[in-house]
Parts: structure tokens; C-alpha cells; sequence
């Protein structure tokens, strides 16, 4: 087997062997394929893609790379939830939490932001004393005694997908469906989920800008997860404006904590009850209601748990960034257009969001937003407050939000998107 | 000016601007652009192709990260060849001091075998004493008082193109026709030659396995010299069966002799008397005839004089490998075809070519041809003679030759290929 009769098969728009495919995954963990050679054969299957066999195949290779973890020791069946990444999208931090008060155990291994859509770990590491990094045996612990968990994927699972993902940041081959698909399925596989449910963001603030990417993406992995044993669903939600009102680490704790109390905005409540209905069936547990579980207060019960559990302090006062500035509505009418995209980049030129890995995040930085599309405003009105810890960013944050909203005349009829937009299974 | 914006250029089908052109070959001489972001960029050009525009600025961009050579010293116009290799090429050695015995000026920089296609410097290397490497003054100086000089490329000469040429070679991106067109013209226009002839091969042991891609690439390279002031032809030649009757380092020189002695297989003669007569039309050079000057022993006598100038002994004896192993005609017949790639890996699995650039190579190690397309042979006469120091190659060479040839009917009507199928300029 050598790597250039691989470049070369994919280059040429074949179908590459279950054996080329195995040798070549393994051979780059082990470093006797180089960066250079893999890359290529990256630009090669985003140009000419693979097929489902191919993307099976690379999966399990990628899965068979490192760990794999079980769950089975637990008394409650496992579900969770992968989202592609969008702008305000905290859905997580209240998700979790209530699908464990409504009984499945909730393994939420979760990333840090890269570029304009936030990372669930940075939000969470707003809270005073919270920590992402868990040993297996002390998530494990975790999520046996208070259902969920959410923490920093170890480096044992997948690895030869955290040296490949590295590797497509930094050579224009990050927008491949199979290798996006291949590349969160086996890590969620590796990772031992019973079920899982994916949000596949579809708008300018997601990473497929049309649905029919999204619907290629979601039934790719829908079929990862099921070939695989994993009872999969997927969601198709809207990401052309942001979700809730908050773009931002400690402005979306916020906002989630609300959600948990009873009430907050009502697309991220809409958003996480479709989502734990879903993840609650897949998981099969029955006759649960997120809802009131919302409401009662055991969704929160057990977020306090969960945060505690990780050496977070529920009550904690939350930080707040030391400079704001309000953006005003420019003329009175009806809101019909709020980007997700100039919204999260505004945001992450603020400071919420980081250029390179190593970066830190503020924790007070983002957008806040006081209107969302469908809503009437008057001129002058605040639209938009913008925090930050470094106000000599506002300029380039403003930047990024010329040309960011359409106003119609007031009366003009207008819908906003539905949130779910459509259903994979 | 970013890397992955160029590579999201080219992998989204767009046209590279000359300042990005510039930007990422000048970064990547520097290593500020990586390998690997490098080889998923010549993977997309591979795929996507560049226009006309684009392959010239990137000649000039190669052709700017070093150096240029000047010959406007020299009182004869200078004429260079270049061929895209073949099996049993050895056309550089007659031609060189042929076009020098008829009036112009020959500085042929040439390169090393890698694969199945020989090397000019690895065949002039089987003379004893012979030097390849030469300062530009000494090559000059051997220019200047013998009138042609065949000698390895300096390091100075378009650095970026040596980079990217190791590059493409381990990545599986060398087959890209506007890669191949600008890493030969950006050489040969930095070598500072007034006029060129490309000998493009076509067939089964070339690079260009048809004439529509041969005809591209030598098109393409036509203009790139004519733009750039160099005048530039093209001859497609027919690279089907091997040239001559040798196919080695030491058994090709011996051959080259025979040319220049008068004698010699009659495709090499052809083929050197064309391309001869290409260059001194290019170089301006009136009422020379290559033909007499074969006969009446004047190329000789600059052979003699520019190998004995580069430390060679022109008379001294040259190597023969130590085993032979003969094959004979299964049957009786016309030989219909004797293919070039067979032959071509049967002689580098004998040792006259490297796997890697580091290897050496066996200066009498290669394979004889007793027949040709065309001619009739009987069933039991020599078909080939295999030259070996390393007899437990045999059988490794032998796997190669099975199905390398096709025997018809005695009286078959059968025509060989010619050898010039083609003329751009």
C-alpha cells in the first residue's frame, strides 16, 4: 500500500478500498503518511467526494483510531445531541439538564469555538470555578449522579480525527460534507451514545448556507449513526438570525439559566423542547414532558447539579463586560432581516469568539439583540447593545453590521422562518 | 493576503489574481506557506485547472524566486531542447553537439531519472570522469569553447519550482498539465536560452498518455515561452515502443556514439536530425544540414570535445553490467508492439533507474531490443537482452515485460507509428 496510489485513485474520481482506506487513517495517526499527503487526498474527496460505503469506511476508521467509550454501567439508556454551529446557539446548557430530569443520561462531549460561531465550552467557562477537562472515570461519576454531563472530549477518542480536523483548519478543506460527516459521527460513536440527535443549522450563520447541503449532511450521518447501532435523528433548524437574543459566553449562560427558570426567548424554548422530545424518543424513554419539566423546576435542579458537580457555583454572579454600546433602529418599521452571520462575527470581534486555538475568550463579550425579525421598532430605538472588555474593538464590531438588518415599512406582512425546518430519520 | 482565501480560490473554481499568484509562491519559497497548505492548492489546480493567464503568472512568479542566467556574451544564438521523457531518450546526447557542430549555441540543463523514464545526467555519468555539476562560469566556459554544454541545473534557477516540483512528486499532484508547463518553462526561460524546441512525448511510456493532452501541454508551453521572448516549437513525438534499441544508462551512450559516428538506429537519427533542424530555425541559423554534419564526423568531434571538458574520457570503455539474461520470440510473426512503459520499468527494476531521489543507479544495467514494431521475427530468436548487476532482479523485471509485446501472422500488414505526429509552434 503506498499513499500516492491512494492521492491518486480519489484524484481520479474512483472509489477508494475499504483497505486503502483503513491504511491510510491509520497510517496518518501513525505519522508515516505526512500532513502534505493527506492534505491533498483532502482537496482530492472534497472535490470529488466519496460515497456512503467510503464514508462508512473512513468513519470506522477514524472511530477504531483510539478509545471507545461505555456507558452501559449506567442504569438509564444514553442520549445526545450534536449541532453543526450557529450564532446565540446555547441550546445545549438548558438541553441537557432537562432531558436528564425527564430520565436519560445526557454524555455531552462538547468543543470550544472556532471563527464566528461560539464553543459550549467557552459559554460554560464563564461560570466561576467550572472546569471542561474531566477524566473518563470523573464524567463517568458525573453524569451517574446527576444525569448529565458536558465536558471536553478526551484525546483518546478519535484521534486520528483531531490530527485531520487540524489539519483541514488550515488547508481549505474544512467544507467537505464527508469528511464534516465522517468527523462528528466518530467521535459520537466513539463516545458510546445509545442515541443521538443532531441539529444541522441551515442559514447564512451556519456552516451550510442552503438546505439541500444540510439535507445532504444530515442523511449522511443519520446513516453513520444507524449503520452503526447509534438510533439517530436528525433536525434541520434555521440559522439566518440568531437564536434567543444573546451572542455572547456569560450573556447566553444567562439567557439558558432563564430557559431553565421558566422562561426566556421563545425560539431557544421552542428549539430545546423539539430537541428533548426528540432525544428522549430516540432514547426510548416514554410518557416524559419537557415542558413542564421546564416549568416545575427539575430541569434546573439539575443543571445546578451538573454545574456544581464540575466545580462551577450556580449562584455565582456572572461576569459582565466593562464597556457597552447601543446600536439604534435607523428608521421605524418592521424588522424583516437580522443576520446570524454579521451578528456572530460581531460578536466574536468583540472578544467572545477566538482567531487561532490557543486564544482566550471574554466571558463578557458579545451581542445583545432587542428585536428579532418579525418585530416592529422605531427609530431609535436600542436594536442592539454590544459588550466588550476592549471598547477600541466596537469600531471593527460595527464593521461587520453595515448592512446586518432590513426594516420594511411598518404594516408590511412578514413571517419569520419556522424554526425546525425539517426532520431526518 | 491569506492562504486558505488562495486555496478557496482555486478549490471553488475561481481564477487566481496575479497578486495572490505572486503572494503564495513567493510565501512558499520562504516557508511561510506550508506544505501541506501547498499540496491541497496544487491538488485544486490539478482538479480545477488554470487559464492561460494564471499558468503565465505563475511561470514568472517561479521564474522570479531566483535567479537568471545570461548567454548575450556568447557570439552564437543559443538553442536548448526540451524533452518530457520518454524510454530510450537518449536524443540529448547526439543533438546537443549536433546543433553546435551546425552553428548555435547548446546549454541543455538537465535533470535526473526518477521512475521509469530515464535521466540525461545519469546516462553521461556512465562515462568515466564525467561531472554533471558545474559552476556558471564553468558552464559557461564549456558553452563558450565547445558550443554546447550538458550539465545539471544550478540551485539558483527558479527555487521554487525545485520545491514544489519534490512536492508534487510525493503528493500525487504531479500530473497537472498547467504544474508541468510552468515548472519545465519557468527553468528554461530563467536559463536565459534565445530559442527552444520541446519534444513532447505521447504514448504508453510517456507523462502524456494522448494526443490531446500532449497537444495542451505543448500549446500551452509554446505560449508561455513565446510571451516570455523565447522562441518556442513543439514536435509530438511518438514515446509508444521505446527510441532506439537500448533503454539504460551505459547502453544508451553507446548508442548516442553510434549516431554521431554516422551510424545508429534509424528513429534516433530521424528524431535527432528533426529536432536539430527545429533548433536552428528557432536559432536563426541558415543553411546548416544536421544530416552532413552527423556523416562527416563534426558532431563527434564537439562530443568528444565536451565531454573531455567536463573531466569525461571520451574513448575510455564503458561499463557493462556483470549478467545478462536473453529473451526469445514465443512464436513466429510480425512484431506488432513492444511497449514503452514495460521496457521502461523492466530496465529501472534492473537498476538503471532510482525509486528515490537519493538512490544510485546502475550505470550498465538496462535492456537491449533485437526487434522493433515492424520488424519479423522467429520463434526463438533474442527478443531483448536484460543487463543486470543484481541477476535477482531478473524475475522482478521479467513480471514487467509479461504482455509487453504483441506477435501477429507472418505477412501481416502492419505500419509503425511515425515518429513526429505533430508540430506547434
Amino acid at each position: 500500500m503506498d499513499v500516492i496510489s491512494v492521492i491518486r485513485t480519489k484524484r481520479d474520481k474512483g472509489e477508494l478500498s475499504p483497505e486503502q482506506i483503513d491504511w491510510v487513517i491509520d497510517a496518518y495517526t501513525r505519522g508515516e503518511v505526512a500532513d502534505e499527503q493527506m492534505s491533498a487526498l483532502a482537496m482530492a474527496i472534497l472535490l470529488n467526494g466519496m460515497n456512503r460505503d467510503e464514508i462508512a469506511r473512513w468513519t470506522a476508521a477514524m472511530i477504531a483510531s483510539g478509545e471507545r467509550m461505555d456507558f452501559s454501567s449506567l442504569s438509564r439508556p444514553t442520549a445526545d445531541k450534536h449541532s453543526t454551529g450557529g450564532v446565540g446557539d446555547k441550546i445545549t446548557l438548558p438541553l441537557a439538564p432537562l432531558v436528564a430530569a425527564c430520565g436519560a443520561a445526557v454524555p455531552q462531549l462538547s468543543g470550544r469555538g472556532l471563527g464566528h460561531t461560539g464553543g459550549t465550552l467557552d459559554k460554560l467557562e464563564s461560570i466561576p470555578g467550572w472546569r471542561a477537562l474531566l477524566s473518563n472515570e470523573e464524567m463517568l461519576h458525573v453524569l451517574d449522579t446527576t444525569g448529565a454531563v458536558i465536558c471536553a472530549a478526551g484525546d483518546g477518542l478519535a484521534p486520528a480525527d483531531k490530527k485531520l480536523y487540524a489539519l483541514r483548519d488550515v488547508t481549505g478543506t474544512v467544507e467537505a460534507i464527508p469528511l464534516i460527516a465522517s468527523s462528528i459521527m466518530s467521535k459520537k460513536i466513539a463516545e458510546g451514545t445509545g442515541s443521538l440527535v443532531l441539529d444541522v443549522k441551515v442559514g447564512t450563520g451556519a456552516f451550510m448556507k442552503n438546505i439541500e447541503d444540510a439535507r445532504e449532511l444530515a442523511s449522511t450521518m443519520v446513516a453513520l449513526g444507524t449503520d452503526s447501532g447509534v438510533k439517530t435523528v436528525a433536525l434541520l433548524t434555521d440559522m439566518s438570525t440568531p437564536l434567543g437574543l444573546t451572542a455572547g459566553n456569560a450573556l447566553e449562560v444567562r439567557e439558558s439559566v432563564e430557559v431553565l427558570a421558566g422562561g426566556g426567548p421563545a425560539d431557544v424554548v421552542e428549539l430545546t423542547i423539539a430537541l428533548a422530545r426528540e432525544m428522549l424518543d430516540a432514547a426510548g424513554v416514554k410518557d416524559a414532558d419537557p415542558a413542564k419539566a421546564l416549568a416545575d423546576g427539575s430541569a434546573m435542579d439539575v443543571w445546578r447539579r451538573m454545574i456544581a458537580a464540575q466545580g462551577g457555583d450556580p449562584d455565582a454572579t456572572l461576569p459582565v463586560a466593562r464597556e457597552q454600546h447601543v446600536v439604534t433602529a435607523p428608521s421605524s418599521g418592521v424588522l424583516t432581516r437580522l443576520d446570524a452571520y454579521d451578528i456572530g462575527i460581531a460578536a466574536w470581534r468583540l472578544g467572545a469568539g477566538r482567531a487561532r486555538k490557543e486564544d482566550p475568550v471574554q466571558a463578557g463579550a458579545g451581542v445583545e439583540l432587542h428585536a428579532k425579525p418579525g418585530d416592529t421598532v422605531t427609530a431609535g430605538q436600542p436594536l442592539l447593545t454590544l459588550h466588550t472588555d476592549t471598547p477600541e474593538k466596537f469600531d471593527y464590531a460595527l464593521k461587520s453590521l453595515e448592512g446586518a438588518w432590513d426594516i420594511a415599512a411598518a404594516g408590511t406582512a412578514f413571517t419569520p422562518n419556522p424554526i425546525v425546518l425539517d426532520r431526518i430519520a
